[in-house]
């Protein structure tokens, strides 16, 4: 047991700037990278959990081109919603970044946002599946979510895609209920764009999201702040360590919070400036925010019910 | 009952987009005026719940010239939380605004983040009072909340301030705690600038704080989101009526959401796009996003706990 030993409720102790904690291997504990693919670890199946997806839905796309060319470059598959083409087109292009290299590979969505300037130009270039799927039993989110799931999960999917005659309604949800979920054998590991610092409705909605799919072992999300250089992510019940790596991430800015968004529970840490152990965590009571990371490679964090974790990154993209 | 009368789950229903609706005189319905000082109504007691306060965070002040202008105009007291100063020396120079106009009454906090530039900037107009509290038992924003409260209920605060002899550490608190709370009879209507829109943990810190002062009959509280225009604000459990002057808010893309931040409620709408009945809202459930208001005054919400309101003001700041 790492944390700290103490019946008192609510204990606060602060710790020194470095504090040495190594990525644990007791596979009972939760590993999460959240820096990936921010930081591109080695790929293989201890440490990237999925094939990595960016997802961009139609917010504004306010990143140093920099930041926005390492997240193309380190996921498998890009995708926009709806509107998030028009965003993506107007960032490449007001950047004058590569026109031909920042295709996205699908655009999907109930196509009330995208113009028809943006669908002639990704259509003109043979390169981008435009698919518009109405039904309004599904955001234009979940809809990214399955064209994704399916790119991975059925065969030749991306090739073949014009074969499959899937209607505009809901033919993705259709044909991915159609499949025997056994057959699903990539999870996913999902960035999302746009989610997150627009509308506070939106963002809200954005975070019921990852309660929503907390529990499925095939789905990790994260969702990227482009208002607010910052990172946003669900940590599951339990034992959970969060890998934040002195090399990368040496610098007490990197503030962050650990956040009571839906149930109340009680929280310990190993390894933040300020450790908690009994630690009753709720909206009307305590919220835990503007910690940060001292241990050598990162945190533990054991929670009663699954909490929400922002990272500022303003201090760190400057340098990885 | 103006309800709609059904016994289904979550049952909805769209309506035309205008729909005439009085505001209630029923005294047991909790008229919130959202859009003050925005827009300036008559000031009486049916109207306006109390003096209104702006108080400016410790974020940059992303505003047009002419909405800052108006906020500050309508409002009868300004203060600025430590770094809050900062970001308002630093808004009116880059806009040329008229820096003897624009000087607040306090500055409070711990400041860990106020320059001293600044400081001594304001300390130079001999009209503001800069009061250091260090306690880190308060944070800057329940140090404004509590300047704002002497200021309208201890006699002559701010013409004796320097006799009080306040210590540094928490000197305030200590004054308003000595006080017979039965002496307060001056209620507060604060707006906020910079509490929503920065790092999400902040975000979530000052909605927090909306569900503490829930029950504080003498407290109302408004977030001005600087990053995306919005208001934000809290809705008591109960039934409530929501005025949104058609006059005023003549726009359905003034998108709104009512969230289920803390526990999960039960409500019924009447006077929206999408008006629900026994709507089970929660977190992992449903949240209602992207609805606007089509009542001719405004829109009633019945909820079985307290809920948070954004409003979109994209579409109306340009005509009020």
């Amino acid at each position: 047991m790492v944390f700290i030993k103490t019946t008192e409720p609510n204990f606060v102790a602060e710790n020194a700037d470095l504090v040495d904690i190594p990525v644990p291997t007791d596979p009972s504990i939760n590993v999460i990278r959240p820096l990936h693919p921010i930081i591109r670890y080695q790929i293989d199946d201890n440490k990237v959990p999925g094939k990595t997806c960016l997802v961009i839905l139609n917010q504004k796309i306010n990143l140093f081109p920099r930041v926005f060319e390492k997240l193309w470059d380190n996921t498998y598959l890009r995708v926009c919603a709806d509107g998030g083409a028009n965003q993506l087109l107007s960032f490449v292009r007001e950047n004058g970044l590569d026109e031909q290299k920042y295709l996205p590979k699908y655009i999907v969505g109930d196509m009330d946002s995208l113009t028809e300037e943006t669908k002639n130009y990704y259509l003109s270039t043979g390169k981008v599946i435009v698919k518009t799927q109405s039904s309004q039993y599904a955001t234009d989110f979940d809809k990214a979510i399955t064209v994704c799931f399916l790119h991975f999960n059925y065969p030749n999917f991306f090739n073949d895609f014009d074969t499959l005659n899937l209607d505009d309604n809901n033919g993705l949800t259709t044909l991915k209920n159609s499949l025997d979920t056994k057959e699903f054998t990539v999870p996913l590991d999902m960035i999302f764009l746009g989610a997150i610092g627009g509308r506070f409705d939106q963002t809200i909605h954005s975070i019921g999201e990852l309660y929503k799919h907390a529990s499925d072992n095939l789905l990790q999300m994260r969702f990227f702040n482009t208002e607010y250089l910052e990172i946003i992510f669900l940590v599951p019940k339990g034992t959970n360590f969060i890998v934040l790596e002195k090399q990368h991430v040496d610098d007490p800015l990197c503030y962050l919070g650990l956040l009571p968004l839906n149930n109340p529970f009680i929280m310990h840490t190993k390894g933040l400036k300020y450790d908690v152990a009994n630690y009753a965590s709720s909206m009307t009571g305590n919220i835990s925010s503007s910690n940060y990371n001292v241990g050598s490679n990162g945190f533990y964090v054991q929670n009663t019910d699954h909490l929400v974790v922002n990272i500022d990154l303003n201090h760190i993209l400057g340098e990885v």
